[in-house]
């Protein structure tokens, strides 16, 4: 499968992308808006890579809309204000058949700590259905994992990711994506509207990692 | 330590009744608005530890306001709908050196699945801080355990409770309890302000449970 990073070239772009390409059969390709910034990274994830054995790993770096283009599967790895205008710039370039999938989270912060900033259309992955074309399918997931520990390749994970959507289909491709993450188990967490719930959790794992000596890069495992 | 719980005789009250009996050497008082209640409740947890071998444990079953007065630390196991009615209730019984301990959540269920009541205060754990005595410092904390794994002491617990509240001694003191619970660890979630991205969770972890076989009564660890 072809899987594209919008935001490739940020944090947690980077990681699902040496991710992927390090532990899943699919095709990678970062996107961003700047073209020659996406090719850069790329060759940069490759030697990265390259310097683990993994020699004949290829990463495309195309602009956004060519890298959705070219994929199934397109992961906004975007920050949420950030998320609407991405999905409406890559819109023409999405079939019925492909899958986008929203990760990113709305945080504000103030003396006390992280908050979630819930946006009023319900939830941020709600808001990329909203900009999404309506026969485009839209899943959440990958919301609640620390860029920092998911870059860095020498750390295992032992992670859960909550996966939302409303076409059971297109949910599924998503579970699967996760889950040919080493460490990465994908639950079902219902329909798209259940997103919220995930989302505050990412500020929650920020403020422990902020007040707990010793713990940072924090995810989370339900059990 | 005496630990009171108001509405001990409900789920949540009687886990936690039964794991401090069970594993700490704290004394443990179900209160309830009903004191017959409270006292067949408490015979009721004693005869499960009993059988247990515990043969020496013994819980006292009292009028909610009245196991406030004797308790060091009054944990408001009630509804969300109850709490400020719950505290208020005691208020007169709680000094400023008693602990008040809110693990209520406020949930709204839909057809896609649970969702997060959050309150025009800010938290279901604000509504506990606004509702009792300046003085009284009120923690946050237990608001993510489920309640039948909680109270069957067969099963081993391996569970976070991330705690919330902005005064160090009283925070210190309810960690110290969570932490007496075999299998249970507690998280600093930082100050009282941060508690509502904790109380989200609560649905969060429902939602999870309904939507993939073989998983109940889930609880989370932060790794």
């Amino acid at each position: 499968m072809d899987i594209a990073l919008l935001g490739g070239t940020g944090d947690i772009g980077e990681g699902l992308t040496l991710r992927w390409a390090s532990d899943s059969p699919h095709d990678v390709i970062v996107g961003s808006r700047d073209p020659e910034r996406a090719k850069t990274k790329a060759r940069e994830y490759e030697t990265e890579l390259d310097s683990r054995g993994l020699d004949e790993v290829s990463i495309t770096g195309l602009e956004n809309a060519a890298a959705a283009e070219r994929a199934d599967v397109v992961v906004t790895a975007v920050p949420a204000y950030h998320l609407t205008d991405a999905v409406e710039g890559i819109a023409d370039a999405l079939e019925p058949d492909d899958v986008l999938v929203s990760p990113a989270v709305g945080m504000k912060r103030d003396e006390d700590g992280f908050h979630y900033n819930r946006p009023g259309a319900g939830s941020v992955t709600r808001l990329a259905a909203d900009a999404a074309p309506e026969a485009v399918p839209v899943v959440g997931a990958f919301h609640n994992l620390a860029a920092g520990r998911l870059s860095n390749l020498d750390t295992d994970l032992d992670w859960d990711t909550v996966v939302v959507g409303d076409e059971r289909d297109a949910k599924d491709t998503v579970i699967e994506l996760a889950e040919a993450i080493d460490g990465l188990r994908a639950l079902d967490g219902g329909p798209l509207a259940n997103a919220a719930e995930i989302e505050g959790l990412t500020p929650l794992l920020i403020n422990i990692a902020r007040h707990n000596d010793g713990m940072h890069d924090l995810g989370v495992k339900f059990q």
